[in-house]
């Protein structure tokens, strides 16, 4: 006997969705109970044969498309907002925050989660052209 | 049976000492073993009526308290730093890196460890006005 | 009984290397099945009193180096790439995304994956003089 966990697969979270990554990279994996969402941005849902296309050139617009497409990373591996640990939240403009906040609380408002909300960092960083908000989250499942 | 881990609460990590955060996210969160602490900085403990103030303006005013609030967190859920797996540390400006790294170390050997060291990633971002850093960190408990 | 994990100790993880870390930080740390990478970078293995030295200046040459301190380290745990869930990459310059993507695709085609890819998050950050990327990692073992 050892205190070794069960081997667990580590399964690959590629809602239908989603765009294909630019890298080889997932939009999301779990293994076990622990899930990990990459960053997500405000991407539509993917339509054949068009590439990338933002929701919006809004903040708003984005971080809603966003807070979707995690949600959606979340959903295929069997998790919801209530087992999310971490969002990590990056926005290009340090004027963007009380509006994003303004926004993210709506939308937590909406969700209607059960458990306290997830803990956050948020920074101000480069992103590619366009891009106003990217989010990633860690969720523990269980 | 299977290997599905038994549901675990999870649990808001609020240090009386808080500031009220400004948006719907929890200063920490911990369920089973996981812990996870939202970005701190350097606001002084929460006086009613008073807005979130800072210690001071030097990096080592808000590097101090910033691990004081990261350390009440902590605690708050039962860690200590000794649990810490990982601390990211988000600072304005590269000139800034050896200050950091001098008063960091004054202050971890002030803690008696009595494991290893946390890993950590330092990286240089835009914070709002006034901040000179944010650091938060992942405690894995037991 | 309870639900309270057996205790694990935390493991540092120092490969012989890997150069000093500036401050009292671990390049890595395991305890149970998690496994923490510290930020890495492009710097060449330690060769004692010689200071930390960059593979290169370009983005491939430390693109690749970085890969490889953050794969010692992980081996240092007993873990391998297939174990990692999340890979932070902090690039400086925008123009360097589609670059460093071919080299990181390049470098896991190589690198025989069993299981799916790593979630990632890529975000554009300042880093000290000559540095073009640094690259923090996330694994589950088991």
């Amino acid at each position: 006997m050892t205190d070794k966990a069960p081997t667990a697969p580590k399964i690959a979270l590629a809602p239908r969705t989603h765009t294909t990554p630019p890298a080889k990279f997932s939009h999301g994996v779990r293994k076990g109970n622990i899930l990990q969402v990459a960053g997500q941005v405000g991407f539509l849902p993917a339509e054949e044969g068009r590439p990338p296309t933002l929701a919006g050139p809004t903040l708003r617009e984005q971080t809603l498309q966003t807070l979707a497409n995690v949600r959606a990373v979340l959903e295929e591996g069997g998790a919801t907002w209530d087992d999310v640990m971490m969002l990590r939240v990056y926005l290009t403009d340090v004027d963007h925050f009380a509006e994003m906040n303004e926004i993210y609380d709506a939308y937590f408002e909406e969700q209607g989660l059960t458990q306290p909300p997830a803990a956050r960092t948020t920074v101000y960083v480069g992103l590619p052209p366009g891009l106003l908000i990217e989010i990633d989250a860690l969720a523990v499942l269980g």
